[in-house]
């Protein structure tokens, strides 16, 4: 059977980044594509890559994901049921294969996705608990909620987001249109920035929470956010929100995918 | 300063469990305990176990705490300020300090505690989430819930719990008052069980999950927990619940003792 013959399937994924190396295949470092394609090797009987999956999005070490989506096309027929199994007993328990399902013959994890969700998750409190050092970036001091607000509303839209996007990214343009950017505070002293597009480029959240912390700090006014975004420049913007804090909530794709 | 002339403080701590060798020191396995001694130790400019500390109960390896209690006498006054700082910069992530006060001359932190709360968290969907792997037991198969809340009532009251003392422990009597054993069922495909009692015996609340868990799966009758209780011995009771699921939430102290 050819590889390219056979309809592909999808494949729901979340995992703790905190011990990976990111979502990419890497030769030395453990990546959750990595023991993703090992495990549906040993599943499918097949050596070597015979079974390589492509992600909606590559997120970087250290970055969680409760929903990305992947694709492959199996190199032998397996149940979903046979699939579930073996995935469940061959991953670590920090990955974990949520669903999967037979897809059109042109669905691309990469490629057929439309849009993104992604969540980024600040303790403001003194302390931070043990359990979500994993999850978050503790920031402590007072943080202006309305400014950061301010900020955000000006990053909503159709712009170029160059300002926002460490190089190293494989992006053609850096022109994005995002839909949401809202800032949710909850009563237990946890900021969640929810922020949604058709699309991210290379750390551009890590970026704008980096962006929205400074202006919550108080060490750069709100304004400053439609300046740097019109600068079209990563030195105009600030730092990088370290990865633990950020999640990939969610993976878009036409209506016509039934994602598992 | 003589050590027993200074009144006791008192440390609020949350910690998880997953890493450490549990709360006791221990000569070569990093310990709750130990790491805090040796915080205090550093920040006192105090020797060896120059500060000694001591808990409210001993948490087995891999058992977490929201609320665990521990006290000790500062071998040199320090602030609450300070030692508030000096701890979150000298202890990992995985232990928190999340209050700290000085107390009564006669409080300490084992033998003034009238009462704990545990939870025990189970997670009944096909899959567990890596975010929930480290807090909890993942139980599949279809559990009688109503079966194990049956079985739970008749271990609350006064009783002997020999048969639910995992031996090794140091109690000198098996009798204990539970006050409260209760089911909680999530939406979302978690079962938390409310342990509370006057005082608990060495591995009782896992034991009691077990013996749940074996009720729950339908391997043993709900009626079986009035015959184990009677039997007073642990060979009539069933597995232990594995440590992760186990978080102490709160020990209970007479209202006088103001607990940060």
């Amino acid at each position: 059977m050819n590889g390219e013959s056979v309809d592909p399937w999808a494949l729901r994924i979340a995992y703790d980044g905190t011990e990976l190396a990111g979502w990419q295949l890497q030769p030395k470092s453990p990546t959750v594509q990595g023991l993703i394609e090992e495990a549906l090797a040993k599943i499918h009987g097949v050596p070597g890559r015979g079974a390589a999956v492509v992600g909606s999005g590559r997120t970087d070490a250290g970055v969680h994901a409760l929903g990305q989506i992947a694709s492959y096309r199996p190199p032998t027929p397996r149940s979903a049921e046979t699939l579930m199994a073996g995935l469940a007993a061959l991953l670590p328990e920090s990955v974990r294969v949520l669903g999967v399902a037979p897809m059109p013959p042109d669905f691309h994890a990469c490629r057929s996705a439309i849009g993104k969700l992604y969540r980024y998750r600040i303790v403001r409190r003194p302390v931070m608990l043990p359990f979500e050092a994993r999850w978050a970036w503790h920031l402590r001091g007072p943080l202006d909620v309305a400014a950061m607000r301010e900020a955000a509303a000006t990053l909503v839209g159709r712009h170029d987001f160059a300002s926002f996007a460490t190089s190293g990214g494989q992006s053609k343009t850096s022109v994005r249109t995002m839909t949401r950017l809202e800032l949710l505070e909850r009563d237990d002293g946890v900021l969640d920035i929810a922020a949604e597009a058709d699309g991210f480029l290379y750390r551009m959240v890590r970026n704008i929470v980096g962006m929205l912390a400074e202006v919550g700090l108080g060490r750069r006014p709100a304004s400053d956010a439609a300046a740097i975004l019109a600068a079209e420049s990563r030195s105009a913007a600030g730092m990088t929100a370290p990865a633990r804090g950020l999640c990939l909530v969610r993976a878009h794709f036409p209506e016509r995918f039934s994602i598992p």
